[in-house]
């Protein structure tokens, strides 16, 4: 079952309240093309993110990342595609916190959880937690998952261009498709 | 004469004052970092700008750069280098208000005037006002300069690698090195 319009709509309005809150100016326009990603779980609360893209050309790509209070973007990484290198990415938390998971020395206690009922396509365990001004890059091909803290967070995503369908899911239910209704 | 080291941390602190202003975090470390670009004329108020560069890898970078109340980044443009492609710029306004003149139709009555003495290095007038929200990309190749407004400006720059000492000032008497004294 897709997103209802209502859910979508209600689901733009906090992604804008929390870059509202981090005084991130969105033009009118911008607000209209903030992508409710579910990643096709249809469980956007849990799993789930508010993207707003500012660029995206060839060779550049910068969002704004917003992440409801315990919300998840599910496992992933870049691969090579076509010979080029992967997507690199570095994240810097704005507002909230984020618990970002990567590959290496697993952490004893995370601070996340996954959701539920989908533990076991969470493979990475290396923790970096991410407070306002913090960053971190992360080099293609690298598996990397991340949550949002119990005040959610907005984080900026600074990037080479931004190719969603070459993104490879731990998960094999997930389809990286933006889930507007209407 | 170079910028003295009282200078340098008065402009230093306006910067961090602007960004703070802006909402934007920065870490302690980062603030140790703060470039204080004066471009080798001395007249920093006039010409030049604060920067916080996020990253800089082979691929991506993201700054923030913070101008003065009509304090002017001189005109220049990204050059390909060695068969590659030069440097592209989406600059994205965060605070204030910034008069970015790119090559094209020359406007009548512009809102940024030259610094006084510099005119003959400036050429190109097409303008493209940003305010809080709004954006601008510009390609390789492209002659542009920018000025903040009567507040000043916090502007966001994503950008491909940036490589300072390949950019090509129309002011011969510029020399593109970061002015730390001390």
């Amino acid at each position: 079952m897709a997103m209802t319009r209502d859910d979508y709509f209600k689901y733009r309005r906090q992604t804008l309240d929390a870059l509202k809150n981090a005084s991130i100016a969105v033009t009118p326009a911008e607000e209209d093309r903030i992508e409710i990603a579910d990643f096709g779980l249809d469980e956007f609360e849990k799993t789930g993110l508010g993207i707003l893209t500012y660029v995206n050309t060839d060779r550049v790509c910068a969002k704004e990342l917003v992440l409801l209070p315990g919300q998840t973007c599910p496992e992933h990484q870049h691969p090579s595609v076509d010979g080029a290198p992967g997507k690199e990415e570095t994240f810097r938390c704005r507002s909230g916190e984020v618990y970002l998971y990567v590959s290496g020395k697993p952490v004893a206690q995370p601070k996340a959880q996954p959701p539920a009922g989908r533990e076991k396509t969470y493979s990475v365990w290396h923790e970096v937690i991410l407070r306002p001004g913090d960053q971190y890059t992360i080099r293609p091909q690298t598996l990397h998952w991340f949550q949002g803290g119990p005040q959610g967070a907005v984080v900026s995503e600074f990037s080479t261009r931004s190719t969603d369908e070459n993104d490879v899911f731990t998960d094999p239910d997930i389809q990286r498709m933006p889930e507007i209704a209407g």
